[in-house]
């Protein structure tokens, strides 16, 4: 294999099909090698224009006239646009509402009650912070027993993890679809059906890979799922997440915390709470607008350019970045945390160095914006939209050139 | 008493200390009557060039890099200012965060584990629907009975009310401090002091009160409130609500939502759940940025006009609107939903009519905007930075002539 050159980075930008979505994001340095659109997306122009229309406008103009005008139906209009466009889910599937957070736990512990009983909830080690706290919470409340997929590094759990802590005494799996640092890919139809056939209820986290990966939670067959938009989908700070439930399991969960926005026929402010039917039922409060209104515009332009070529142009920077790995730091002292395989792998990678703090700190003077993991992970998202082969080129050589530094 | 004209609201308007803030905010409509700034409060100036900041600057150009640089206290430093300013509370007691009604559920949740053994909690049926709804679910949850304070229609509930319904079988009261429909104001120290001889804690939802009736939480003793922003702090449509936790209780609280936002020492992101310490702990996942920055401007205005000035012209404002509907509307087929007397009365008045929502409606087509709430209310909410007194009399006004149409 010959070395490969900035030039070649050049024309694999040049002959890039997504390379013009680029133009569609306000982007005022072109100098910043920006490596973190896994954590916080670039921000689109039309969601520039759009938030300050619903500012200026909606908000400043319109008054409490925008509700009925506008707003009352965003987080079900964004949820059949995220579910339909992103999900491979189905119009009244989906709600855009709370952080990631609640909506973890609304949707843990509506599963947890719907297996009355079973007396144990299954999660990996390296699955997000937040998701195993919230387990665990859920877990102390309901007197239930955490069983612990040990970690598997960079690969992630396989089948057999799974099939040797599922027994009939599971209520509950939860896994991340992208694991939020080796960025393991799972298999979701494969690990969905194994939990079905201990007659558990599944869980997935789509933070990592909503807008990134395709995904069909409809021919996976998922009961529930969450997800962020900040990430891939560009919807800018905390922006709210999504919550799906499939269709068919909607009558029988039920979310515990019973909000206004979630009874039936809300504005009767009625004694007595009944739980709106449908995906209804999983709002709460009023939404923060600016903030909801935002996911549009990031869904739209992922939508038009199409996951399949997204998730092509994924492959294609998260291989050129195990490449140049390969060819420029694997002898220098770091390593590979990522799957080789690109089949199994997300759309981040991440590489550990003794030194990946001070490394990670030499990058942000160099112009490059990585994303460091505690100890020693060193997280380069490639975000198809926003990301050129010459910012994983320049990237990786920033890397080289900081640990030879030190 | 000589008829009140509308030169004299004019001549109030100009002797109203308060009337320059009103060209801090964006009003691109000087001929609309706005009466619901209750309900989503205006936009300020200083808002709409902070917003476009945060969106175009700190998003758009420091991307990730602005978690670090000023996007992670945010909800604890904004939580200062609301303490300080607002709320008669302390540093390190207010957190802003989540949407009001997942404050509540924290909160009340939170009380509720704190007083194990007590099998009943108090609200008056009166109360937000988001309150009744959210409480109704934790006690399915937790077993426990609620004891239903009879609505006392427009005065609101009094200290013998409470007491009926007290004894040592009570682990939380819940009250709002201004009534969302009446607008009867609750004396929040001694409802507080009753609670307390029975061993109760309260929750007070301030949603109708924060930014117009000064408030002295620490004063009264207060254990838990929970408030919204979007009204008289005009922070826009569903930002996020403030969460009070007196300091003192702190310690033997625990929050039922455990995100990673909430655990000691966040960046870790290590095994098990251990809650911060002090107000962090009621944290739950990342906050919508742009709806949680918009907090600020219109709480250091009010701070800045200080709330004793503010409640003086409020108190003024809905003088005037019960004077002309004794003068207009009583005659006239409407009645009064809320106190004659001013000190048991927030910054809205509520008037009933049996044609109330086509009344609306006629209202609204004259450029008058007030709040319509089932079945028969008309809601006129006086925000003090921006309600003139000729607001009051061309909306009373129309009013009369909307009723004589009919």
């Amino acid at each position: 294999m010959t070395e490969i050159l900035r030039p070649d980075a050049e024309e694999m930008d040049a002959a890039d099909p997504l390379a013009g979505y680029r133009d569609q994001f306000v982007i005022d340095d072109d100098t910043l090698v920006y490596l973190d659109g896994n954590s916080l997306g670039r921000l689109p122009k039309a969601t520039q224009s759009l938030v300050i229309d619903v500012l200026t406008h909606q908000w400043g103009s319109r008054l409490i006239r925008s509700w009925g005008e506008r707003w009352m139906d965003l987080p079900t209009r964004l949820g059949d646009l995220v579910a339909t466009t992103m999900l491979g889910a189905n119009p009244g599937e989906v709600v855009v509402c709370d952080t990631t957070t609640v909506s973890l736990y609304k949707a843990l512990s509506a599963a947890i009650d719907a297996r009355p009983g079973r007396r144990s909830v299954v999660i990996e080690e390296d699955n997000f912070p937040t998701d195993r706290y919230v387990l665990e919470g859920l877990a102390r409340r309901n007197d239930l027993k955490i069983r612990w997929i040990k970690s598997r590094g960079a690969d992630g759990l396989t089948s057999a993890d799974l099939e040797n802590v599922l027994d009939d005494s599971v209520a509950v799996v939860t896994l991340s679809h992208v694991d939020y640092r080796s960025s393991a890919l799972l298999d979701m139809p494969g690990l969905t059906s194994l939990a079905h056939s201990a007659g558990a209820l599944i869980v997935w986290d789509l933070c990592h890979s909503v807008g990134a990966v395709p995904i069909d939670l409809e021919g996976s067959a998922v009961d529930l799922a969450v997800g962020c938009t900040y990430k891939y989908l560009n919807a800018g700070p905390g922006a709210p997440a999504f919550g799906y439930v499939r269709a068919a399991l909607q009558p029988e969960l039920s979310q515990p915390i019973w909000g206004w926005w979630s009874r039936a026929e809300m504005f009767d402010m009625g004694p007595g709470y009944q739980a709106e039917s449908g995906i209804r039922a999983w709002l709460t409060g009023t939404p923060g607008v600016l903030s909801l209104a935002a996911v549009e515009p990031g869904v739209r332009m992922l939508a038009d350019a199409g996951l399949v070529a997204v998730r092509a142009k994924s492959v294609a920077l998260t291989e050129l970045a195990v490449r140049l790995y390969d060819e420029w730091l694997s002898a220098a002292g770091f390593s590979l945390c990522s799957p080789r395989d690109p089949e199994r792998r997300g759309s981040h990678v991440t590489i550990g160095h003794p030194n990946a703090q001070q490394i990670v700190q030499r990058l942000l003077e160099r112009g490059v914006v990585p994303d460091f993991r505690r100890p020693d992970g060193i997280r380069l998202g490639f975000a198809p939209l926003t990301t050129r082969y010459v910012d994983v080129y320049d990237g990786l050589q920033a890397m080289r050139e900081a640990a030879a530094d030190g």
